[in-house]
């Protein structure tokens, strides 16, 4: 009935775009429930979290407790993969207005006689609705009932009844809930594997890994490759497309229109006669060849990740079998890719406006699913930013109904609110603005961007120095310095992170033009040939970072991030911490690549569990070093030259004289 | 086709909860409405609000304006009251896009002969999809398309007619709309008349208008009492309950438990043998007096509000007919009103919970209806917040419908989520938290949030400086001085404000005991005899405030409100503004009742139309004093025992010799 409902329920968090869409967590998490909650009138109030797998019947209920200006809260775990259901509800609680009226009434030792009457009759209703009670706590009912209906009892004995915490106790085990208000919404949580939120990943074009220069490299020297990767502490290995490149309208070097014979093409210039996104290009191997690639990395902890990108060459299938999913010209010809002035004549579009959208969908998804098949279950997704949102939402919630531990990640560098678009639709993680973020004020507005406001209950941030698109100019110019610096802050701002190599750690700075963020002699259009063995690589730095990451749980989460003040604008300060604070991480690095800069940090203890003026010990797992610091405001100065960043662990509790031995 | 819609719209204000309450408006007011609107690539969007009045069958259509970051805005007028609906929509403009990018490819001297061909193609359509268009634009376009055809034509003919404004002003007016994106919700505006939004209320308790003390008060006498009011300037006139009061537990003189024969009781102590809540208390007159006393106030602009309070007596007819309406306790008896310790034994609250709910709802809300076709539109609703919470939002719904004019003004003081969430239910107006905002820091964050904030679109504040039941603390201490800051403020600062009388400008300032701020002698328990023609009244200065109100429309309105920085804690200093800034008003308060403070005020000149250092004219509509001031930066000094409060009317513009009639 819904007129005796007189609960409120409103505000309910986390909540994305009023519920439209999914809230993100991994297995394990916790959700954490708001609401405000409140009814008219003085009652007291109980509210409850209720929430299910979507493959559970029945709904499993946890308690909220009130914080403040009617707000309540409460968590629940997540603890398998898929989708999660939840809400709120709330009723007026009959049984804890009458106690707490009741000993109002005592302690204003006005008359309560009466009121003892209507408690019993609360009590009898409980009994009556909670018929399987256990029977000690139903006899001890039945008593106070009977001494709260018996006036012939001292005012004393019946007052030791009321207030006794055992009835009260026993009472609030038994609520009974009557004119319940649910909230008129449920709310859904994506639960995804631990990858989702914490990986590191590793870019190679396989072509450059022959160890003959100028020979095209192959999944098997892939797997040659394989140890350095893990050496390196990666877990995710991202390759470039691996479909039969275009011959039509092929780029040269340094994309140039006109390919010279011998010139590879770019790999994202998908299909030729071999075939499309379904087949692999030739010069790599078969696919018996990549699926043993899967198994060999697996076999060293990493995962393949493939790339997906929905265009086509001029040569593809599609452009012969499915005309109607591009774009024709009155000319006759197909429309290529074109941002004017910008050409892209060696890859057409497919049109989403296709009247034949339905089968063009379709199709795409069963790229997918031919994929997962050989056994892939990361995508990072090229340019999702230039396909139809609405299919992004649709495919990814196909997929993940077949696959759960599926990983996408949106390759998008475009205006924020399609950026966070694209995630809302289901992208798992996304790139992101970090490349060009180089400054304390650019660095803490963005990431307090992405772990304070809403943005991170739906937006996983995956933060790369570099990708074969973009040689920052930042690490243009800084050198060495800044190729550690900004690996460091990567790695440890965001608990998803990624290089594009060998490119990175052997420092490749040279633009293909001053001015640009193309990299000259680019990749994408030409085979290379890396010396990953040259003395002065970040390998074992980048090694380092990893093995840190791997053994500290707080740099496994992106949403504990939090700033600190360091009263010097070189220097940045941030920690991290893992649920409980188990673990503290505190990072200094100092932005200026030529410098040596020192500074105050004023660490604010009490939020980590400590007392304000206590000792504590930090290890820098960077150089091993221990410091022992004293209270809030602790001095560090940094030499880039040596090493420009300091990773902390903070380990709050050092021993005292309480610890020796002998002290007691 | 869902799937071709390649438009995203999300964040559509204004809404409150997620489009579950409408927005509130009066009659002539735009809404201005806002969305994120875009799709994936680069194409370019149109993006439109549609509205229209519940009445009506089609929607109207208003072009959306690009702000910045993807973010679209267009208002609407409301033209009439009752309710009205909207809705965002937005497609991809492929007229738009082509036009932008054959332009950027003539800019960079690329081939563009195919794209002319391509609009051609668009412009075709454009003609058939729009066969009722002009002929003069028909055969424009008719002409374009041959030439975009014609290759024969000079390259420098076809660039002509394509960058020629003709072209582009004509195709907009026709835009072929595909695939369009409508937001998946509607949204609610309410509107009321403009008395909802700028009104000036007046309480008073008929009972003590006799002329003779110690005799009861009639309608006739308020009728006498009219031409006071209106010189005053009020436009509200708001009665106390005017039902029978019950005898049963009557309250005495100063709320004692036990009345003395001959006191009146409480008038929200609501019913006795003469009837309850259609009734009307015999010693105030009949029926025919009241209508009576509604049709003379009318005569005199002022409009006669009652008061709804939903509860009952021990003697009222419907504890006798709806025992099921009350709760019971059991040793027979009803349940009083209390909140413990305090116990209000003359009143019996409604039980909202009673299975008998849809009779009780159907009941009072017949209440309503029978004193609305007495002629009453405006009602002053006692405690809501002690009344089922929906119970609201459906009697106010089911009222509107057939009274959309009703103004329902929520006396609830009670924590800030309950108020609003009245609001949201309907409420008209609310009392606020003004009461007790007194210094700067908490009149500004107080006013901020509600005009600030989202609160704005559904809170319609209405300030009281006093009331029946509050004389704050600040009244009690602060003499003449602090009576008048207070009305100015409330005056000023809301559109909605009111002062309970006469106790108000004849200054009552002692409260029932120290500390506390009930009226000592309160008139909610006895009968008053006021000397309304005592030489110190603040009539004069009320007159006056009102006065100004109605010649400003800057004072109409609360959501113009800004708040301007002033040197010196003492003084606050706010501006009000019509739209279209016709009108606009400075007040500079000094909240100090003792003592003369001085400060620079700084006020923003060009968010007003003004340059910087400009000179401009400020008339203290007060005192009636010109002044000229020059810049943004301007000394005030006030003397709070002449007058504590500056309202200066700005004229953006003085003359100069350019205004001077021999000067051309």
């Amino acid at each position: 009935m819904k007129g005796q409902q007189r609960v409120i329920i409103e505000n309910v968090k986390p909540q994305i775009n009023c519920g439209e869409f999914p809230v993100k967590r991994v297995v394990g998490d916790k959700v954490e429930v708001e609401a405000d909650v409140y009814s008219d009138s003085h009652d007291v109030l109980s509210a409850g979290v209720i929430y299910k797998h979507a493959g559970e019947r029945e709904w499993h209920h946890v308690e909220m407790t009130y914080d403040i200006n009617d707000r309540w809260e409460a968590q629940f775990k997540v603890s398998r993969l898929g989708t999660w259901h939840f809400t709120v509800r709330g009723w007026i609680d009959h049984f804890k207005s009458w106690h707490r009226d009741v000993l109002k009434k005592i302690d204003a030792q006005t008359d309560y006689a009466s009121d003892l009457l209507v408690g019993a009759g609360i009590i009898h209703k409980s009994l009556a609705a909670f018929p399987d009670m256990a029977v000690e706590e139903s006899d001890f009912l039945r008593e106070i009932v009977s001494e709260f209906s018996r006036e012939s009892q001292s005012a004393e004995t019946r007052i030791d009844s009321l207030v006794s915490n055992t009835l009260y106790e026993v009472m609030i085990k038994y609520p009974v809930k009557e004119h319940v208000t649910t909230f008129h919404k449920t709310f859904e949580v994506t639960v995804e594997r631990p990858r989702a939120n914490f990986s590191s990943w590793y870019e190679v074009f396989p072509r450059s890994l022959s160890p003959v220069e100028g020979q095209h490299g192959t999944f098997n020297d892939v797997v040659e490759f394989l140890p350095y990767v893990a050496e390196m502490g990666f877990d995710v290995l991202y390759l470039p497309p691996i479909h039969p490149i275009g011959k039509t309208k092929r780029k040269g070097k340094n994309n140039s229109v006109t390919a010279q014979p011998g010139d590879p093409g770019s790999p994202w210039a998908i299909g030729g006669e071999e075939g499309g996104h379904k087949a692999i290009h030739p010069e790599l191997g078969t696919m018996k060849d990549f699926t043993n690639l899967i198994e060999k990395a697996a076999g060293q902890g990493i995962e393949i990740a493939m790339d997906m990108a929905f265009q086509c060459s001029p040569d593809h299938p599609y452009v012969r079998e499915h005309p109607e999913w591009f774009r024709h010209r009155p000319d006759g010809s197909l429309q290529y890719a074109e941002n004017p002035p910008k050409k892209y004549e060696d890859i057409y579009p497919l049109n989403f406006e296709t009247d034949d959208w339905q089968n063009l969908w379709e199709e795409l998804k069963s790229v997918f699913l031919f994929w997962m098949e050989k056994g892939v279950k990361i995508f990072r997704v090229d340019n999702p930013h230039t396909k139809s949102i609405r299919f992004w939402g649709w495919i990814i919630g196909e997929l993940k109904q077949l696959h759960p531990d599926a990983i996408f990640l949106a390759e998008a560098f475009t205006r924020p609110k399609v950026m966070y678009q694209l995630a809302k639709q289901g992208f798992t993680q996304s790139y992101t603005y970090f490349s060009w973020r180089n400054t304390k004020y650019d660095l803490t507005t963005y990431c307090e961007e992405l772990v304070k406001t809403e943005v991170r209950d739906f937006f996983r941030p995956n933060f790369w120095p570099n990708t074969p698109d973009i040689l920052p100019e930042y690490l243009q110019v800084s050198q060495r310095t800044g190729f550690i610096q900004r690996v460091a802050l990567a790695a440890t701002l965001s608990s998803n992170y990624g290089i594009y190599g060998p490119a990175f750690e052997l420092m490749e700075n040279v633009p293909v033009e001053p001015g640009k963020e193309e990299y000259l002699n680019s990749e994408k259009y030409e085979l290379k040939h890396w010396d990953i063995n040259q003395p002065n690589s970040l390998r074992k730095v980048i090694a380092r970072l990893n093995k840190i990451r791997k053994e500290n749980k707080a740099l496994q989460n992106t949403h504990s991030l939090k700033f600190h003040d360091i009263n010097n604008e070189a220097l940045i300060c941030y920690s991290k911490s893992s649920p409980g604070l188990d673990n503290i991480i505190l990072a200094v690095v100092n932005l200026d690549p030529h410098h040596t800069h020192s500074g105050w940090i004023n660490f604010p203890l009490q939020q980590f569990g400590m007392e304000p003026h206590s000792s504590f010990q930090v290890q820098d797992l960077m150089s091993g070093a221990f410091y022992l610091w004293n209270g809030e405001h602790n001095f560090v100065e940094i030499d880039p030259g040596i090493m420009p960043v300091h990773i902390f662990k903070v380990r709050r509790k050092v021993r005292s004289e309480r610890d020796f031995d002998y002290f007691m």
